[in-house]
């Protein structure tokens, strides 16, 4: 896929970004985090969507990474089917999980907003370095004996993230797995959540800790970046197969939880 | 998963095999081979409740091998869904594909038996070592040029296939991509086709080039092979998560295209 776009230089790989669409607990307003819940029904559309997209501009992944999360691995079977690209190699990792919500995992966002208050609310939900309290091993939401983790050392297992978590944890995948992937000139889709993909864009567009409180992914639109040899996009931001509708979904997003 | 069964010695590891159900191209009463039809509605059913039955025996993959067609990947990703292991590690090989039908593909099972007879018909669909004529590579049903072959030797591209030649391409997979991973302990799900699990089954049990002509795997019930360290079967044969529902499928089967 070496290759060269019209104005900007030398590409050495192209990167699609995909985040899943709804789930059953966005659909409920529920805090979901690691929690395993499934893609709704609008969410499947919206994964068969963002496969369309790839398809009508012939952007056609050789290899996907997803996350060990279903909502997420679904997202990327559905596109991939519709995308004619069902057979590529898989490639998994919890690194690229959703943010772990903590203690609020399971709690509804708007009795979680009443109960805490407007400021406590937006530093778990936005803050950059503030983790929510972690999550007890025995509450029925805890990740804590899922087998899923089995070889995971007791002391990577998260109990709760804060953004700047979830960009340290989610990093070495990027450095050691997605990235061999993109210099060996493969097309890579990253079929994963809000805030691991959050973290991957704000690495790549090197978005400060401030200015990425403000950053909204929208769902089931793939989002294409061409890099540069130093992995650097040549567009800041990518660009989105569908922008009309990423602009609008991305101001739904933001007012998720009112 | 090392252990011990009852009565019959030493398990280095368990292999499950699972044979897609319906496709559009069953349904249809169409040679399909290497054509990449999607599954029918029946057939996603068949895949659902192969999850089903691995989830009620507790059976449940840390690995699965598929073909790179999409009718097995599919059969994969419906049943570890319901079997609640979506995120295990997935890997692919053309070497797990359906026998490659030849120029057969594409033409109605039923018309073929009228205009070739009985032996011919028979020959073809279960003699060993007689292919069916080659595919033209301008055959509307050829596989010639698709992506997902970009990387295979033209010498390895069959144009038709008996189940010998089936037997060879896909041994080398066994050894060099099954067998470690069911040697590193793990409990391996083979998503695959009725000739490519046949195959299999005739290098597991060890059965003859005659006796093969009469083996039919039935579709959508995984079967279980649990393998000393030697890799051969405790139990000859194997055991069927559900027999009853396996001896009935077998005999259907063995019916098709009459």
């Amino acid at each position: 896929m070496t290759g060269m776009t019209a104005s900007e230089g030398p590409t050495v790989g192209t990167l699609v970004l995909l985040r899943h669409g709804e789930s059953d607990w966005n659909a409920k307003n529920l805090f979901t985090g690691w929690v395993d819940v499934d893609l709704s029904e609008k969410g499947e559309n919206e994964a068969r969507r963002g496969g369309e997209l790839m398809r009508e501009h012939s952007l056609l992944p050789d290899v996907v990474h997803t996350s060990v999360l279903r909502r997420a691995i679904r997202t990327a079977e559905l596109a991939l089917n519709v995308a004619d690209r069902p057979w590529i190699a898989v490639r998994r990792s919890w690194r690229l999980n959703e943010r772990h919500y903590g203690a609020l995992q399971g709690k509804n966002k708007k009795q979680t907003l009443d109960e805490y208050g407007e400021e406590q609310f937006m530093l778990w939900r936005r803050s950059y370095d503030t983790p929510p309290p972690p999550i007890d091993d025995n509450d029925r939401w805890s990740q804590a004996g899922d087998s899923r983790y089995a070889l995971l050392p007791p002391e990577l297992m998260p109990r709760t993230e804060c953004l700047k978590d979830v960009v340290e944890r989610m990093l070495p995948y990027w450095y050691d797995s997605i990235v061999p992937d993109i210099l060996a000139g493969r097309t890579v889709l990253v079929a994963a959540h809000g805030n691991s993909l959050r973290a991957l864009v704000k690495h790549l567009d090197q978005i400060s800790d401030e200015a990425i409180a403000k950053l909204n992914i929208p769902t089931g639109i793939p989002l294409r970046y061409d890099l540069d040899p130093q992995l650097r996009p040549l567009t800041l931001g990518g660009t989105y197969l569908d922008p009309a509708a990423a602009k609008e979904a991305a101001a739904a997003v933001a007012n998720q939880g009112r």
